[in-house]
């Protein structure tokens, strides 16, 4: 992080760093009582306790390398390949493997300085709907490595399963419903058959979890004492 | 955004709707304050001029067709199927396609509560290193924001094309380099031969952009031009 103003975003950018399992947070000339006050931050102490300080952006890369700025593009002319975060973190990931990388976060109110990026091997870009769109350094921080921790086969997984209840259980609840509406008076004498196959397939549609299906039951079972004996038919 | 309690929070959120291309804010039971200072934030404006107050959570996604909680887990035994940030954006971009969709973010401090979960059909998960480590409550939006908006088409693109100097562009350069080496004494004249050899490998493997060539050739014409005519063999 490069001359950071905002203590908040120091802390926010530290705190994404251990959500995502980064550690090891460098800063440039940050503002003195910023970074004091950012090492305060709630669930960041470690990590920010570990931040080196450095005054120099060549001395804080000398041992990386790949250096790969971030920027919001559209205000300067820019000399270096500017990759999406999508396609970006890929190489990175695939360098990561072999060597250290950094990753430079420039001031919130001017980016990176055209001096800073010179020290760039490329720039990343996080992708925004409007072009000349800022975005808050916490947040820039937080979606570069989200993108780089993101698990791209997490995309296709499937969803936690659900156990259905079983059709046996699908079939209490079908009748003890029926007998509700039966001592409710809701049923039809002259069309219970086809009452009775309704009220099945709604019962069916509503997909009830497995574990509602005792719920369920204990509720109409409720009901039925509360409504007394069946009238005679 | 529900009991939302900084307007930093409030702020930061709408900033990233604008910036992923989202439009509809609404904010269920805001500290006051909070939300009058929040509509103050740079580059949100327009769109938190239009956020919709409402003082109670049904009332808010009662137009909607799903409404999908956001959670870091592990505080509370949760009742809802949990779906990773990277599968169920999947999901709500597939449904949003035919009707409205509300993603509900909860209090800094304690993130949705039990009453208000209990409106949610599936809960979303920022997949982090920990377990129990908290997000900002601006940067968690920005994540799922960023996740919906996400081409992974992009993942795979390819790189910004950076045209290569060209094989004559590379042996120029070589040839001056050769001369400005000769010049300076550089060169040992029995080895001349696998010297220039060197050179121009080193030329090669130096992947000099086509827009560089000239650059370097001018550097190169200049000291020679200082060092003057070539020493007589």
């Amino acid at each position: 992080m490069v001359s950071t103003r905002n203590p908040l975003n120091i802390g926010a950018s530290a705190r994404a760093m251990a959500n995502f399992g980064f550690s090891c947070l460098r800063v440039v000339n940050p503002y003195d009582v910023a970074f004091r006050e950012a090492r305060s931050a709630v669930g960041a102490a470690p990590l920010l306790a570990r931040a080196q300080d450095f005054t120099t952006l060549a001395d804080a890369v000398a041992d990386c390398r790949l250096v790969i700025g971030t920027t919001s593009v559209g205000h300067r002319e820019l000399q270096h390949p500017i990759r999406r975060l999508e396609y970006g973190a890929r190489l990175i990931l695939r360098a990561a493997a072999r060597a250290p990388i950094a990753l430079l976060f420039g001031s919130e109110k001017f980016g990176l300085s055209n001096d800073e990026l010179s020290h760039c091997d490329w720039l990343m870009r996080i992708p925004t709907a409007g072009r000349d769109l800022s975005m808050n350094l916490g947040q820039a921080v937080a979606l570069c490595l989200y993108e780089l921790a993101r698990d791209p086969k997490a995309a296709a997984a499937r969803p936690g399963k659900i156990r259905s209840a079983t059709a046996g259980e699908l079939e209490q609840i079908t009748t003890q419903l029926l007998e509700v509406l039966r001592r409710s008076g809701y049923v039809n004498p002259r069309t219970a058959t086809s009452t009775e196959e309704k009220v099945r397939r709604l019962v069916h549609r509503l997909e009830i979890p497995g574990k509602d299906a005792p719920v369920l039951l204990g509720m109409l079972r409720q009901v039925l004492w509360k409504l007394g004996p069946s009238p005679e038919p």
